[in-house]
């Protein structure tokens, strides 16, 4: 079995949760259909709703299940901008946002949307100034909750603020927050009025030990969002299809355990990762942590090997039962720079020698040791095949 | 255990299916990550594919997998109209497709689309001379391959030739007819050349004994079409997020072993449903088959119960343990009459009066006979229910 230091990528399933599919997915009935057989899926599902919501800080009304955190940012980000004034194509969109949401804003930018980009600050965070200074007359404005690669924590609350003072509404993307930092929809709601602040948050499933193929975006009642996926009455009719019952069932169960366990995993994986920060920097001259030091997602370790090519560590330490990222793996793959460590202002070749450690449940500190005995080496030789200070950061 | 006769809902679970979801979700990796984890990952869903693809006989290249059905309907229909030539906005729509197809070529309209309407003949057919003659300039055709509710099969080849001939490109809703008639990709693109003629074809897992919440769209490589999910490179960047190795493992075995049951399945269920639609006319006056008679999916029956409310009568068989339906699912707790049999040339109060039974794998002999039985008294009752003549058809 390797060292699996990957689970902002994917989490391995829970037990409770494969369980939870396995008894929903052996009954026969479509939740749409009017028989017995289907309002018996039908009542799987809405509890399911109901427990996931609880987690969430929101009403089951507000769930609305998808396929993952990629369709629910879509929906959100395309739903927000095809249902808005007539009067306003803006997008406020910070640096550093997952490609989920980049991608699908520089699609709506082809389509005509104007995009006001917002630089993050050096560890990554959203600045709340700039980010409400490019709010007005925006038709949305999307955040992250945390950073996905460097895992720096944004002020959530902040930034939903600053959306409803300024009537903007607000999509925040809680994937790589949610089962690991306090998530509250209705606390961050806050001041919001109408359509107006936090009125959209995607999370997923496989993040926090459900299954892969389901997530679910809540929507504000008073949202106003165009569907992405059309085709029935499903869902307030915000997202069509045949639900995955099984899913949801073995997502709800995932985000009850998660929270239960939030509190103290964040102790244990914080002090994991202090020890896994510290080891390595007392054994790899010139490493650097990059991101919020202590604000930070408990489990995510982001750091800088200046003169080491990131891809060429990733492959030395999977060689050594290490499995490691260089970022996000939706992008894994393309050989490109990190965006999230250029916008932290970072060169292009530092973009491109980091290394991302994300510990979970299943995490030891026996995995910890591992690593940090197998790194040096690794570094080492990454660093003498990319040459004399070639690539090295000046 | 009730007798549930509504397999074109949804379809019990296949324990092969379940068991290949197990396997692949007990093992951690995201298919895109680049260590051995990932990679490992990375391969159950490409062998995934390609038997997928053997069963569709497309290349592995063209499946994409989706959500499930409405989701790979989407992404074609909004595809192709989205990566259009500036030329056309015109859609070539039949009477009688699925809500995914009516209602994603509905929110085009309102994006610009021009939509030419094909009728149906009195079986659900789509004439193919009418879809030829409506398809010249249009920036995309769509059509079933076997029509969702009254069962009927349409020459899938024909309208692909037509299709090909005027140089629109064409999606094919195959996701009633997979797993029950023969479907080939490569056979129904015959004369295709480019991006013109079949060049996208849906398909869902849930309705063949896959899991609920997985779907493909087969996509030629030489179709031009726009994503619906943006985010990541995955899939030739026409679908975004982290690829559900799980259902797509579980998606391929049933579909593998749907396409070796078929041709003794086809035989058998069209004898139980000859055995239940003989019953019902014997037993009831004035039941009537709707659709083709000869050529429809084999375990549909669709009867028309005139005098009686399709949608009482499916609540009285329910609570006498049989599972029945009005029509797709996808439209239940909507009390419409059905725009299928409208598009027959049936009346309004027509529409309202039917039952569709789906038999399928779990289908026995006993399970019909138990329909039969309970069916006289049903429809007495609820054409007494709706009072003398009120709501008969004329």
């Amino acid at each position: 079995m390797p060292v699996y230091l990957d689970h902002a990528a994917t989490a391995p399933l829970r037990p409770e949760a494969r369980d939870a599919w396995l008894t929903a997915a052996s009954a026969v009935g479509n939740a749409s259909s009017i028989h017995g057989a289907g309002q018996d899926a039908r009542r799987t599902l809405e509890e399911a709703r109901e427990r996931l919501a609880a987690v969430l800080d929101a009403d089951p009304i507000e769930v609305v299940f998808t396929s993952g955190g990629t369709e629910a940012v879509n929906l959100a980000v395309k739903g927000l901008w095809w249902a808005r004034d007539e009067t306003t194509d803006a997008v406020v969109l910070p640096d550093g946002e997952h490609h989920a949401t980049l991608d699908a804003v520089e699609w709506l930018e082809a389509q005509g949307a104007e995009v006001r980009h917002v630089r993050l600050d050096a560890v990554g965070r959203i600045p709340v100034g700039a980010f409400g200074g490019a709010l007005a007359g925006a038709a949305l404005a999307t955040a992250l909750v945390a950073n996905n690669e460097v895992g720096t924590v944004n002020d959530a609350a902040a930034l939903a603020d600053a959306a409803a003072a300024a009537g903007v509404p607000l999509h925040l993307d809680a994937v790589a927050a949610f089962g690991h930092l306090p998530v509250s929809f209705r606390g961050w709601r806050g001041s919001a009025h109408g359509g107006a602040g936090l009125v959209a948050m995607s999370v997923s499933a496989h993040k926090i030990g459900g299954p892969a193929g389901v997530g679910a975006l809540v929507v504000s009642r008073a949202a106003e969002m165009t569907a992405l996926v059309h085709g029935g009455a499903q869902q307030r009719r915000l997202r069509a299809g045949t639900q995955d019952v099984a899913g949801a069932a073995a997502f709800a169960v995932a985000a009850e355990l998660a929270a239960a366990e939030r509190e103290a995993e964040a102790a244990r994986l914080s002090a994991l990762r202090t020890r896994l920060v510290g080891g390595i920097r007392s054994s790899i001259p010139g490493a650097e942590l990059l991101g919020d030091p202590v604000d930070r997602v408990p489990g995510n370790a982001h750091v800088l090997f200046p003169g080491a090519s990131g891809e060429t560590l990733l492959f030395l330490l999977d060689r050594a039962g290490i499995s490691v990222s260089t970022g996000s793996a939706c992008q894994a793959g393309v050989p490109e720079p990190s965006h999230v460590v250029l916008a932290l202002g970072r060169s292009d070749a530092e973009a491109r020698q980091v290394l991302r450690f994300t510990l979970g449940r299943t995490t030891t500190a026996e995995d910890v040791e591992a690593a940090l005995a197998a790194l040096p080496e690794a570094v080492e030789r990454a660093r003498a095949a990319s040459g004399p200070r070639t690539g090295r950061a000046s």
